[in-house]
């Protein structure tokens, strides 16, 4: 096992972009604590874990939580935990997603609901938030603690928000944005909060840090989104058009269905009947999501929230680690561009 | 919503036995913050949440940490906050438990995932996670925190194990009772032992209280798989039968594998062939443990626990509160009696 973590370690960090460099050795360590040191019992759990983090996840969150934290008085060995809680909390609710998006793709492998089950998927699920909390207790720190379990109850309000919402064009944008902060923003923001948390930092600089992470993570939603529309199954690692097909409304589809265009409606109307009129209402209205410009007016908003996360670092001085903390807004737009 | 809950109460105080009578009113409190506080935001969730909280439950853990929180120095607001947290927390472990077992019954009501089904199962018992969480953060005491952590990591071992010696006749009693104690009496044990320590209560009071827990705990699940082969599926408010048959090794089976009984050899053939072969072969198995007599001596083990229970309470000098807190195991033991 110990082989297949320095490869893999080694062909990840070839990966990594710039900005991912300068962290690699805690990177590292977050690795082999996530793969091989977390206290499974049974053969099979070890095995799905394996599995789950060697199968991919780019540990984008934990990334940015220690860049915060070189950026607010240097890496401490409670930021390695808050890592790990963080990339725990953000696998297991995707274990849990899939099974309620019944999806069969992941980072480009199979979900854990097709390779084994949605049984197992619940149990692999619970056990890492379990662990997440586990690790919560170890950083004795109530506020970071209640800031992760809002983080939680945020992970769920998101989902349900979005189970309810499914096949109903009357979806607002502020809807939109306050699922996807629930859905997402949600943990990008806790993980640089309590980063400067840790860091002992006056009170204006740990709501910059959270600011960073809530327009970040909103905007790493919004592509996430238009990616569904744009990339294909093999480039994104995940099944496509998935959303809309499934009845989500995501910003390319909301803003097709606020354009003023005549078309608007009939967008409208084959999402009210949920594409079961005919054989090709599906494809027609995908059609008109892209020809009522919803993909480019996604990105532009995309954009506007990755200006305010921009803002929010004029607090560092350091004009080396600014340009990772500012190259991480770049690389989630450079899939869009 | 007002009314159903007055209604409920009252019926619920008239059920309830008499050592609950003493903490009614942080029951009744308990209650309405399960039933009506909970921050769900959607249609869908705040139904589920009332329908779970309001078809059944016995709040024995809740009622049991509130007696400790008496018998240690008073109760106090957070001893409500960690009645919450233990119901929620035992709560969500059913739902999630339901849908590994595919339980269609659950305290004679039916399971969620048979209602609605698994997708919103899963989001149901997260919500609940997430809200345990929440409180938790809420008291304010890092090592609560860091004991329901591990409770939550607990249970998943516990299910875990469960789920990976299935249909397995060689599994010892050990590890029947390490699996009771993840599945079960971890959760007891919290209950009691972070009662006392909100109480400030000196280590041997806090020790003393999470053993009475724990032998509570394996008592209580002991009895729970004895009444799965005794009572009647509308007495219980769950299916019958239903260890054996989905291939869970409780303790009358395992007393009546391990007996020196010829016979025990051929209820280890029917295990492992999964009942397979022959049409009668699970009834056969069911007979084979009654004549083994794997019920009784599974009850003496529940007795041996329960009176480990009453040991633990000798700190206690208030002969009232003792009386209730001796009054719980037998409770648990009436139903096998």
């Amino acid at each position: 096992m110990k082989q297949v973590i320095e490869k893999l370690s080694k062909e990840k960090s070839a990966q990594w972009p710039d900005f991912f460099k300068i962290i690699s050795q805690d990177l590292e360590i977050l690795e082999e604590n996530l793969v091989v040191k977390l206290p499974a019992k049974s053969k099979l759990l070890k095995e799905i874990i394996s599995y789950i983090f060697l199968s991919g996840g780019k540990r984008l969150r934990p990334a940015i939580s220690l860049l915060i934290a070189k950026a607010t008085g240097g890496v401490k060995d409670k930021h390695i935990i808050l890592s790990e809680i963080t990339e725990l909390i953000h696998t297991a609710s995707l274990i849990h997603d899939d099974i309620i998006d019944s999806a069969k793709l992941r980072r480009g492998n199979e979900t854990i609901n097709s390779l084994w089950n949605n049984k197992i998927s619940v149990i692999a699920g619970d056990f890492l938030f379990g662990q997440a909390s586990v690790k919560l207790g170890e950083l004795e720190n109530t506020e970071i603690v209640k800031i992760y379990a809002n983080v939680l109850s945020d992970l769920c309000d998101g989902e349900i928000e979005q189970f309810s919402l499914l096949f109903n064009p009357d979806i607002t944008l502020e809807k939109y944005i306050g699922k996807s902060t629930s859905k997402t923003a949600s943990l990008f923001a806790a993980c640089c909060k309590a980063s400067a948390l840790i860091n002992n930092q006056p009170i204006e600089i740990v709501n910059s840090c959270n600011q960073y992470g809530l327009s970040l993570g909103i905007a790493f939603q919004i592509v996430d989104d238009i990616l569904d529309f744009t990339s294909d199954s093999k480039e994104s690692g995940k099944d496509v058009f998935s959303d809309l097909k499934n009845g989500l409304i995501t910003a390319p589809t909301l803003f097709a269905l606020n354009s003023s265009n005549e078309r608007a409606k009939q967008i409208r109307i084959l999402i009210e009947s949920r594409f079961n009129n005919n054989e090709n209402d599906f494809d027609k209205a995908l059609r008109l999501v892209f020809e009522l410009g919803g993909c480019e007016q996604a990105k532009q908003l995309a954009l506007n929230y990755i200006e305010n996360a921009k803002e929010s670092l004029s607090f560092i001085k350091n004009p080396e680690l600014k340009d990772y903390l500012l190259a991480i807004p770049e690389t989630i737009t450079k899939k869009i561009k």
